[in-house]
């Protein structure tokens, strides 16, 4: 996507280093990170220096590229499969790490040149990441059919470019539905703890998307006042029989979708799908750090980044990052294969099993 | 309810001026808030100095004492009458506001004696604060009645002993349950926008209450997991069919409740029902400044009170404070005369009308 007139995606490689846009920074500021080894890679990961499903995926597999880079002629084999466990074990929760990494050690498997694993390697990751921005663009025309003119969208964390290589999940439909000309509105759930819709908010703005930013405790005022008319939110990885793991606050979300009538889509490539997980009580979820919830991040009055501390010392939270919604909530899944329907036959069909 | 050893209410009376908690400071600071004139009163309610049904109905019946003694002998009637209406468009949702008012305002209707009047008016709003703090003294007994031993209890924003004249309406039957010797443990939603929950999780500290901050976005996740029990939420207005008025993101714990089969319950004095509004849909929903969105207050690292801003300039935001949650998610309204279901019949019965 396109900021201050540059073309950007939010991770690529150059080199023997990759480059990732600085997401703790924004909104408030457009920054980049650089990883010089895996281990960088699962720093960045982990402490959400990139986020988002696409994203992650991505930088997973370049991370490692990177270690196949790092790697010494005695022992790369090992080296290679140890960097791609410390990779996977940064975030539980989300299935396109697994993608990833494996898609890249699945290439180089069977390769016993270490010159060629690197080529493979970063020709694979490549591959990779030009893959995610291709289903993105397929799931905005699915998503874009769904999109009446004049419809009031809603949305949960953030699902745009910033959460893939390119062009998002969630978003890419209100994207492609706002530049060919509907009229479109996005209420965008502020997403506590990391506040995410700040992350919304600002690829919306850059999109010229007319919107608002409402607590999350204000999403379901808003159905019930009859003024959203659907829901699309990503996924950070979907079960066999459809029920999705998601930022935590999707189910709540989805259950009010389904209290007011309001259609509720999960937006996600096949990326994300996770056949071996046979349903969503299966998953995984991810218990964060407990400073996410104590410490509120901004600007401070000279425009600078700092934080508040909301909560005194000695005060208990607990921090869960994902939820699990089941299947039954949800309308339909939108991927770059279609849309379908939320549970076993349809995703068996799609991934011809 | 005592901090650091010492007795407190959230509002009293000291000569001509009227003290409150200045609860802004809070959970960081205790400090105190003087109110010396009805527009004062009328500042603090509306800045949230102090909040909470109970505690700003008080406030605003001691805010039309200040008024007589403010008025002059020539038009004192005209003076009055004013100043009541300047405090009681303030906060339009909540009704202790216009409870609280009406109290004195018809107690000296009928004098035409500017001394009386000032007798009347304050030995008027001290018994009504007395009647707050004797209520919620009621609540916590027929309260505590619904808690059994080692229930785990979600509530919603602060409907504690700062949120009334003492002692509270959904944390009292908890304080007493523990005090009693029950096991309980509270969930704790944070309440974004103005985080009251940090109000709440200060009381339940010093009542030795163990409890837990969440996300507004992480009680589904905890209801799903069925380790929440119950749920207790005060209320801001109560319609004459039992719909309830209440903090912004009330009515989504209440679809969360219903649909995870958790019994949700309204802990609220008699003095928040009004039986001149039919139903919910027309108890008008207050919309707050969009600062209360933008920036979060808490500390800077040297403890000192501060902020920061959380979305850029220009960022687009709606702040609806309250929301309706139909009585048809209430499964009883808990009062300090006994506990009733919320609804016509019931609420007739309990007024005797």
């Amino acid at each position: 996507m396109k900021v201050k007139g540059k073309e950007y995606r939010t991770v690529w490689i150059e080199g023997n280093e990759v480059k990732l846009i600085e997401q703790r920074l924004l909104p408030h500021e457009f920054g980049f990170f650089t990883a010089r080894d895996h281990k960088d890679i699962a720093f960045a990961i982990k402490e959400m220096v990139v986020r988002g499903a696409g994203a992650i995926g991505a930088t997973a597999a370049y991370g490692v590229v990177l270690a196949t880079l790092e790697a010494k002629e005695h022992n790369y084999k090992n080296y290679i499969s140890n960097a791609a466990k410390t990779i996977q074990s940064t975030r539980p929760t989300a299935q396109n790490i697994f993608t990833g990494t494996n898609y890249i050690l699945d290439a180089i498997n069977n390769l016993n040149d270490l010159e060629e694993i690197r080529k493979v390697a970063i020709s694979m990751a490549n591959e990779f990441a030009d893959y995610d921005a291709f289903a993105c663009k397929k799931i905005d025309e699915y998503g874009n059919r769904l999109i009446k003119d004049g419809f009031r969208i809603g949305t949960h964390c953030n699902a745009g470019w910033l959460a893939f290589v390119d062009w998002g999940s969630a978003l890419s439909p209100i994207f492609l539905a706002n530049r060919t000309g509907k009229k479109v509105f996005v209420y965008v759930d502020e997403t506590r703890p990391r506040i995410q819709g700040s992350l919304t908010a600002w690829e919306l703005a850059n999109e010229n998307v007319p919107y608002v930013i409402i607590a999350d405790n204000a999403t379901g005022y808003y159905m019930k006042k009859k003024e959203i008319d659907m829901v699309i939110t990503g996924a950070d990885r979907i079960a066999a029989n459809g029920d999705v793991a998601n930022k935590i606050g999707t189910y709540e979300k989805a259950v009010l979708a389904k209290e007011n009538g309001v259609p509720f889509y999960v937006a996600a490539p096949t990326t994300t799908f996770d056949l071996e997980t046979d349903s969503g009580e299966l998953i995984p979820i991810e218990e964060r750090h407990e400073d996410e919830m104590l410490f509120v991040h901004g600007t401070d009055e000279n425009g600078n980044i700092s934080k508040v501390r909301v909560y005194p010392k000695g005060s208990k939270v607990k921090n869960p990052a994902f939820d699990i919604t089941p299947a039954s909530y949800i309308t339909g899944l939108i991927t770059e294969k279609g849309i379908i329907k939320a549970n076993r036959e349809e995703i068996q069909k799609m991934f011809g099993v």
